[in-house]
């Protein structure tokens, strides 16, 4: 929203009990500008937006015909009859302004109450994201003075816990009108930098550059939300191939990048090999690594990547192996321990970390988010392996020739 | 929270902004009994909780010696000196009763303002439910007379619209102090059925059963948030192996299974070929197959499945090829096009559904989700073809024999 030019003021989340909306509605409209409300106007009893709108409004819900018209027609299209429950889905309060829902069986709408103006919208995600950009940030536009001189840039860090980045950054002096937010989300911290007024809007790029130095490596993307998405970008940008051969990861890698259209583009094979039988059948690890170093070894994830990127002679490939657990550890390879493995035609690259044990979820991704830095580093021409300050490598290896 | 005696009566989410916080905190604190706060405690100068509940209550922050050496302890066990931004962390609002934090460097605290009990816990989510577990429900069980009447029960669907399921539990009566909430997140409707007070809890069993009865294949399970978890639980419980092949889902089924530990118990491989390379060279579909029919086909899904079953001899495989979009569409097969098969030692299942176009991940998670439910449906010894009434099949095939 910042980059609109609004900023948000709270987010309140209400059951679906009549008298606690009602309340909501009437108390958050004495406080905000413009309040948008997600969800409760679905076919079904609990669903109670427009009836709780009314009642703080002191109006009476009324049937909209057009909306009724339209659903008929929406049903028709498909074939099908309105159901009995999508009728209240035409009831919205006297005086309310229905706003067009292309995509979805419920009108959105608005009305003013108190200072705010309260925009209804479906909680349908993909329903909600069409409306908010077609029809709500267009109303914003026409109906306040925005303010032009706010702005939010971020940077997207990956390896360094939000202590370690803050003790680095206290060293740059901030300008005015410039404000710094950590968020943390396994497994990166994106740092938010709030510019507010036209001094701070003036200085931003520059504060920014300074930012950008002094975090170094721990820097992985200014235009993407994941790792993921801009080692998508690189790897279209730069034309490359890559497979993936999956143990504990089991399948997250490959559907991290999947995510994006256009991966097949580079994306020739993934291999999920959770068994020492599939990393023999299906990538051509020779039993004897398996049996001499183990499954969670340099010695097999190498094979693993080796074997991975010969299968469809591709550019890269990427392996993991570890210990997810809850169960699996052993004293020499505990819960968390992961080796990665990248594989180009002429070299491989292997490390093992020791991921701190908090959950089964956040050593996978860890153990993907380590894997696509590797590769990010490669496709920029950087060094692989790289030291970050809460997960050191306990050991590193590069492997070249076949 | 509702099975431990206590309704959630409203969420509020508010920006690292000092005035939001300290009104936040004072309006709240004079409706409710208890606050639970997340977040805010980090190191980083975003982090205002302790402070701002300072401002609210009228007291000063003070530093809290034991745990200021518990800190320090903290990270010398981990090698570490402890930075500047963590010192922040020991500040407490005076009178606040310290509660211990055994995962992280942030100790939560509580604190009585006007009606409340405000409960502070750090944002890490380990660390937020291991607190809550130990902390914040026996606190609440000592502290309040909780209501022993409430309870929830939720029953997880799949295959039909939120008002499809209304009208067919429209016939049903509902005792007095049961209400129904649908919760409908891709690719499941959840119907969680709400008791309150002593007949209504009486009640509870026998409307469940009536439910259940009434809403027939539309339930996939009443033990688990997941279809996947459903299934992984089921391939456990009957000893089964189970083989993936992922075109349009690129590892999105193996990484919903391998999410759940003990998952290597019966998942033997995964692949992943988007390409027809991949489809050939790692699950042997005939190149003539591939040629004639095109990748998204009966016949490829067929041959994808029998090829992974086949490769390390599994009780079941599952295949899914599709057009996820947002491009590769055709007039005969618009993006939403997905086939499915489900092959065991003896037969093959194959169906072709059109899912209505939304987006990339909701056609892959729709897509896993009906795979799921094929396999589901097999191991229960239910016919695996089903018809969705939202996703009905464009064609279905079963194969005997290889």
């Amino acid at each position: 929203m910042m980059n609109h030019g609004v900023e948000l003021q709270r987010r309140s989340t209400v059951g679906d009990r009549m008298d606690d909306l009602v309340r909501v509605f009437g108390e958050r409209s004495q406080e905000a500008d413009v309040i948008l409300v997600n969800g409760g106007l679905g076919p079904t009893s609990d669903d109670l937006s427009a009836e709780a709108m009314a009642k703080a409004a002191g109006v009476p819900l009324v049937e909209d015909q057009e909306w009724r018209m339209h659903l008929e027609a929406w049903f028709a299209r498909r074939g099908r009859v309105l159901p009995q429950s999508n009728l209240k889905q035409c009831l919205v309060p006297e005086g309310a302004i229905i706003v067009d829902n292309p995509s979805g069986s419920a009108p959105g709408f608005r009305l003013k109450l108190h200072r705010a103006w309260l925009f209804f919208t479906p909680g349908v995600p993909a329903e909600f994201k069409q409306m908010v950009n077609e029809q709500f940030l267009p109303f914003l536009r026409e109906t306040f003075a925005l303010d032009q001189s706010l702005k939010l840039h971020k940077l997207l860090t990956f390896g360094h816990g939000e202590s370690t980045l803050a003790d680095r950054i206290a060293q740059v002096p901030v300008p005015p009108g410039i404000t710094l937010g950590y968020r943390p989300s396994v497994p990166i911290v994106e740092i938010k930098v709030f510019a507010r007024g036209a001094a701070a809007l003036a200085a931003l790029d520059a504060f920014v550059a300074t930012l950008r130095s002094t975090l170094g490596d721990a820097v992985v993307s200014e235009r993407c939300a994941s790792i993921a998405e801009e080692v998508h970008l690189l790897l279209r940008e730069h034309g490359k191939t890559l497979a993936l051969a999956e143990s504990c990861t089991g399948g997250m890698l490959a559907s991290q990048l999947v995510e994006f259209a256009g991966s097949s583009d580079y994306l020739v094979h993934g291999a999920v090999t959770y068994s020492n039988a599939a990393k023999a059948r299906l990538l051509g690890v020779a039993t004897d690594t398996l049996i001499a170093h183990g499954a969670v070894s340099p010695e097999t994830a190498l094979a693993m990547a080796r074997g991975a990127r010969a299968l469809l002679d591709s550019d890269f490939a990427l392996a993991i192996t570890g210990v997810a657990g809850p169960d699996g550890g052993t004293e020499e390879k505990p819960v968390g321990t992961v080796v990665l493995a990248l594989a180009d035609r002429a070299t491989c690259w292997t490390q093992t970390v020791r991921i701190p044990l908090r959950s089964r979820g956040v050593v996978r991704q860890m153990s993907c988010a380590i894997a696509l830095d590797m590769l990010r580093r490669r496709l920029l021409d950087a060094e692989p392996l790289v030291s970050y300050s809460f997960i050191p490598a306990t050991h590193t290896h590069v492997e070249h020739g076949h």
